[in-house]
């Protein structure tokens, strides 16, 4: 059972398995929410106990039932439901359905302004809501799964047997380089700068929101998007790419105090973090959509862009059509190795990654909480014997007392610096796990999907024999497995050498900070020291 | 009501006022004590919550009633009774009492061996006993007090009116320095170094003892002392010395383990401290019983001089028989007003002492608990990761690997280092501000017995009128308050310096251990950040 025991006397508040809260405020810090039981108790839970919850005052169509729960861990049904199926991610933070925006919170007068409105021109849709309407139109990539003969698991068989889309020049090349299977890298690789957000407002100033300029350093000219806007790329992108690279999560959607500068500046880095890693994807980059989002020229361009992105048949299992490998096909016992050490890296690597954040998280707290109290009271009572030893009316007493004064300053300066350190050192390290964490909770599905695409290779033979699908199928479909597994590898190796490198710069900004850190107490103590009479 | 609420999840025991419990462990540092209570609950508590108890299997005449009970803040009950009045200490820690030992224990079982048995020659006593057995011999020191008529309070009146002794080569010289009433300082200090304790048997290696080599730099020839002996020092010293200036408590008698390096080390640095602190007293360290201990040559002239001092008749209030102020009698009302004073600083030093103690004992805690662990979590979490990376088998991850793997064993290393850093600086802090605790422990009582002079030279005048006294015995009086009054400036002068010096000591020695504490930290983490590539 998975819940939450407070420490006692560290103001934390326990939470059950199914327990029903209502967050008070989400800027805590260091993966902290303040919240509160229906017994009226508060105190701070960690984030990543609390699972996805919706205003119940939500205008839009709601989804079946979702409420405030304690998280259950990798609840993935996904391969029994098509219809909540591939798209609930496993960090169980967001739920992208349809366009209904579910976030940490119970209480409804938090969620007026940005999601009660307009989603512009009422197209939100995803490929499988298409894909249930377009169930009998059989020959085009969606909803052809649904008349393929077989029923279990992520549907490759979408694209297994799938005629591949008539337009080509969307195709995803994958070249052989040193590592092994590489995606196409733009020579110059795109970024982009998030600034300048704006308060803005419409419906003579009932809805307010917040629009963020987006400056791409490929046209250096800046487009303006909503947070909404951002979800909505959000949604495209893990509708069309989502089987085949994950999509890191949007920062949270904040319920309370949307215009305070603090959540504006927090929200703003994750956005910035988030588009910055979409922009280092060299197939995210370069699709249409994304560049349709960042360079888009006046309103008329970005809702056709928008209304074409939406109608896009080429997504979920479909985006295998378009991978086109440079080498020959790979052997079917190799793909199947890589599987399975995919598989276990990335776990593995999560659960460091878990460990990390979790380990940071009480480190954090006890660097905010009781660590900088006791050193403001170890500098309180140097003051306090200070104070009492220049009422000797001792002669040379001076000197001690001002030394003594000093250095209790000294030591209350300490806690502040200790106080204020997370944020400067462990924030980035914690964001960074953070981010892989949302990355790593998209492998499972990408592995499982190819896992699933083997597994009806290896039915393809009965399949022949029973006269379901011809021989040109099958080799069909083992050109279409090679062309997956080449782009899983692709992607693991963009993984790896994005890792390495974000690794390596979180971890040497850590410690440049620690070192500061460290060296700044030493520095102030060598100081308060100096003023003590030397004997 | 003094109680000791344990902190939830910190390894503390909850104890209550009165409540009597099992002493498991004394050498765990830091003012903690590793104790049982009766439920069988076992954890940590702080010493000072601990008062006196008895080994229910002491053989020696035992004290009416002596239980190991929580601390009730200054019990003195020493001016209504005679018996156990002034030589009960107000730290509760140790009750010195016609030579039983009290500590922290109510096991009888660790109490054998150094105090189980002979007291050499049977001669110990207090002069408290004597006093009472002489109380009709009227003429001397001892027991003049049963005779005067005054009837509350510590009892200054023994020497109020009492002959002076025959024999003044014992005076105490006051001489009036820059900053008052100062004690006759000898030409060169006195110090001695303890050293080299080895285990010694007796009764055929029934009972074994430790024997201390102590070395006074005046002699330089070496003495040996059982604890014991220096129990019958502080014995002797309280009770000619206890009226005049603070003796500082002997380090607690340590009741497991007595033969372990640790506790050996330990306790000769309390008995070192406790010498150092006694030889920089000008009073003390000229006095024949200390010069005695320090100097004796044989077992012969140590035994002599041991029922010599026994018998000295000039103790308790006596002493102040012995004061010799070079200057004029000092204004009644200057008196009056600097006694306050004294009272007030060493009240609201007391205070600022205890709260430091408390402090630095909760920090010496969080520093060899749950800080280093999390220090070590942390490595652990870096160096998991550096694992979990090291499967990849991507090129060029072993540059990444090592940094992160040394990053991982620097911060296990500090962990280390922060759970050893409170022995190497806080422990000195501690000590001396318990030392001083001790130290100031002593002056209610020493200003009360003041006190009570003056309140009894105001009773004067009537009882002349009364008859009971004549004219010369009030001029008498007078004259001696005076030199009461030069010996309590003399002693807070002597205290005001001593505490000058032995904070500005202190503070230096903190605060350079903990400047080269944080400086190696710093290097230490410069270190494995320069293992990671520049981006």
């Amino acid at each position: 059972v998975q819940c939450f025991a407070a420490e006692p006397g560290n103001n934390e508040l326990s939470v059950r398995l199914g327990e029903t809260i209502t967050v008070l405020n989400q800027t805590v810090g260091g993966g902290w929410i303040k919240a509160q039981n229906s017994s009226g108790q508060t105190g701070l839970v960690p984030e990543g106990y609390l699972q996805v919850s919706v205003s119940s005052l939500h205008v839009q169509p709601a989804p079946s039932s979702v409420k405030t729960t304690t998280q259950t861990e990798n609840h993935h049904t996904g391969t029994q439901n098509h219809h909540t199926g591939t798209q609930n991610h496993h960090t169980g933070t967001q739920n992208h359905h349809t366009g209904t925006q579910n976030h940490h919170t119970a209480a409804p007068e938090d969620d007026d302004g940005e999601w009660d409105d307009d989603w512009d021109d009422q197209s939100v849709s995803s490929y499988r809501g298409n894909s249930q309407v377009n169930e009998e139109s059989g020959a085009t990539g969606r909803g052809t799964h649904g008349s393929f003969p077989f029923s279990k698991g992520p549907n490759p068989e979408v694209f297994l047997l799938a005629k591949p889309p008539a337009n080509s020049r969307d195709r995803i090349p994958v070249y052989v380089g040193e590592v092994g299977p590489v995606w196409l890298y733009p020579p110059s690789p795109l970024d982009c700068v998030i600034a300048d957000p704006k308060k803005e407002s419409k419906l003579y100033g009932l809805k307010s929101f917040i629009e963020y300029q987006i400056t791409p350093n490929t046209t250096n000219r800046p487009v303006n998007h909503r947070y909404k806007h951002f979800d909505w790329l959000y949604e495209r992108l893990l509708e069309k790419f989502g089987s085949v690279l994950p999509i890191p999560l949007l920062p949270d959607k904040q319920v309370t105090g949307r215009f305070e500068e603090d959540f504006i500046r927090i929200r703003m880095e994750g956005l910035q973090a988030w588009m910055s890693r979409l922009c280092r994807h060299p197939v995210v980059s370069q699709s249409e959509v994304f560049q349709l989002f960042l360079t888009y020229r006046d309103e008329k361009e970005w809702k056709a862009g928008k209304r074409k992105a939406e109608k896009d048949e080429t997504v979920g299992p479909m985006i295998f059509s378009l991978i086109d490998p440079e080498a020959a096909e790979l052997d079917a016992t190799d793909v199947e190795r890589r599987c399975e050490q995919y598989s276990r890296f990335t776990k593995s690597m999560e659960d460091g990654v878990r460990e990390l954040l979790n380990v940071g998280h009480t480190h954090w707290k006890r660097c905010t909480g009781p660590l900088p109290k006791e050193y403001q009271r170890i500098g309180r009572a140097f003051r306090n014997l200070s104070t009492v030893f220049n009422t000797s009316k001792y002669p040379g007493e001076e000197t001690l007392t001002d030394a003594l004064t000093a250095a209790g300053q000294t030591y209350e300066e300490i806690a502040q610096i200790i106080s204020q350190q997370p944020q400067e050192d462990l924030h980035f390290l914690l964001e960074t796990n953070s981010e892989y964490k949302g990355l790593l909770g998209c492998f499972p599905e990408i592995i499982a999907v190819h896992k699933a695409a083997v597994e009806k290779a290896k039915e393809a033979d009965r399949l022949v024999t029973a006269g379901k699908i011809n021989n040109d199928d099958r080799t069909c479909m083992n050109h279409r497995i090679s062309c997956m597994s080449y782009s899983l590898q692709a992607e693991m190796n963009h993984f790896h050498s994005n890792r390495i490198y974000d690794y390596n710069r979180v971890m040497q900004l850590y410690l440049e900070r620690q070192v500061t850190f460290y060296q700044q107490i030493a520095d102030k103590l060598r100081a308060a020291l100096s003023q003590f009479t030397t004997l």
